[in-house]
């Protein structure tokens, strides 16, 4: 019986959308707004999707605790009130779209999270804008 | 041409997480403030997926006149304030965590869905804690 | 690296429930309320999906702005604001359910979307009934 | 001790904003989109918000079944489904704009509502667009 | 320059409405769903108004991270994961209707608020039911 | 008749709470994380409430075109995608705190207004926090 595990947080950042291989030209035409140099920010919301078997005897995939501090550690506590571009080692060399976005949060949590469970991340940067990894 | 409809419910419950095979301090240690004896309660959300081939007389996959029936005799008024660990005899031997209320909720209503439509199952415990089944 | 990005709209459009070689008795039994010959109507949000590689250039599956462009040319344009029996020939021969308005809607977007983006459509016709093509 | 209790209820109706008085040219100018001869639709979504002193006997203000009961029979029934322009006579003389639907709303209700009770509608014709009776 | 500062927080917790003074029937009556005797629950939102000068050396009218803090120690601490009547020294004596819960949290609150802030308290006992003291 | 109409907006921007005339230790103490030197960012809900008679004519307090047009120009096109500290020259003296932005947004709107309409802002730091001028 394997059933998927759903926890939502949320964190808030400043991020600057800018290729340094580029000219400002083109950083501007490509990025518009998201290219600021001085940066802008969001409300970013992540849900955590989990799945693997429930254990019988705890009638849980995973303890909602367990998972919550995992999110803490590995999300919110690197990601919250920061510049992403400034103050986050893993977007030293990556551009902090939504989509590279995800896949960090994917691969910190992966790092520490049980081998038998999948995990999926859904991360939304706007109520209307939002991305999914693995697709 | 298959389409996925989803139909959003809810129901008001109390519950205690506890398993009667272990001590009052495991079940304390495992199931922490859930674990209240005097039991706590939640606002449950559920949503109901049904996916099938669209029928060209109606255009619907189900009626969801029909689909909102199937949701209120199978699962609003057998949890809807109520106990769930008191008065719903599908908890009588399983712990009722999101993980085994999805499960049952599954069940409740797969045994009267036509047979060839496929069901999912999404309950929302709080906001930030969700559930899927099957996975 | 496969994301999925979704972008949500919305839309305000009248319609009614209507089979045409139908008597009137069967139509107001099979659609009910939703058989008024006078159109009644809703705020319909709309997720779209899509689904691709990560370009490494930009950090983008697709761009945003250019998504937000294509569903307001394809969806928003033709649909907001309209009575969909009356004003959108694409419902000239079928009825216009939440089903059959999120097959349109996939069809209307796939014809302009890049041939290596998956596409996926979610129609919200109420809070409580939404719908997703392809299931 | 006074106390405002809020119920919330909704409603789904196509409508058109037309004054019989002006040319066309005039409606078109003034309410562009919603002047659509066709008619258009919303998700209404009604807030009843009544205010008295706390009975000590139940706890209540006002039971809330009560008050379910009086939403439905005032507004939910007359105007659920229904064309506002042609279905629901309270609407023969007046635009059917959210500030004059809101009002209507507040009549029907306040009608049937004891004397003791103030009464206040917001009205949401849209997620972003809202209205508040009275101000 | 006064403003006014909202901060959301929740808690679930376990209620029966019940009146000891009055004959089982009478309180099945008048709480139908709401009086059974193994208890329901809610999944509680509480948003806390305070209304105050602006410090301008602050920018602040109350400190967020202590107005958060006020919250969590007066009213979670006491409330999550509880049974209303049986675990809750306040409500003794009175019926936990969402009208005395908001008036408990109040009182609790406004004990320990500085005396120049005014305050008011919204309880959501649902998404569709809310109420708000003082009114 | 008066009624209240309410149009609600969003912006994303940058900002770090910081007072000028404060130690670093102190700006650190009051502010905590928000103090970032290299900022953080949000998502901004705005509601904007204008109260005033409804026009017999119209059926409108105030047309939401005129409104919309007003929110963008005086509010969104100067706050969205920006550096509140660094691009808002509004902000050059003033902490860029939720109470002082919904301050400034009602200065902007109020100063192209009609005199006859009143007006209220709330604005949306985050889904928890909330504040709204005038009290």
């Amino acid at each position: 019986m394997r059933v998927q595990v759903n926890r939502k947080a949320h964190f808030n950042a400043a991020h600057r959308l800018y290729n340094p291989n580029w000219t400002p030209e083109k950083n501007e035409k490509i990025f518009g707004l998201c290219n600021n140099a001085n940066f802008h920010g969001h409300n970013y919301n992540i849900v955590v999707s989990v799945t693997g078997e429930v254990d019988p005897e705890t009638g849980y995939v995973i303890d909602m605790k367990i998972l919550k501090q995992i999110i803490k550690e590995q999300v919110t506590q690197r990601l919250d009130h920061k510049n992403l571009n400034l103050d986050v080692p893993e977007f030293k060399n990556i551009i902090p779209t939504a989509e590279n976005i995800v896949f960090v949060c994917y691969q910190l949590i992966k790092a520490v999270l049980p081998e038998n469970l999948d995990l999926k991340i859904t991360l939304f940067e706007t109520e209307r804008n939002s991305v999914v990894y693995p697709a």
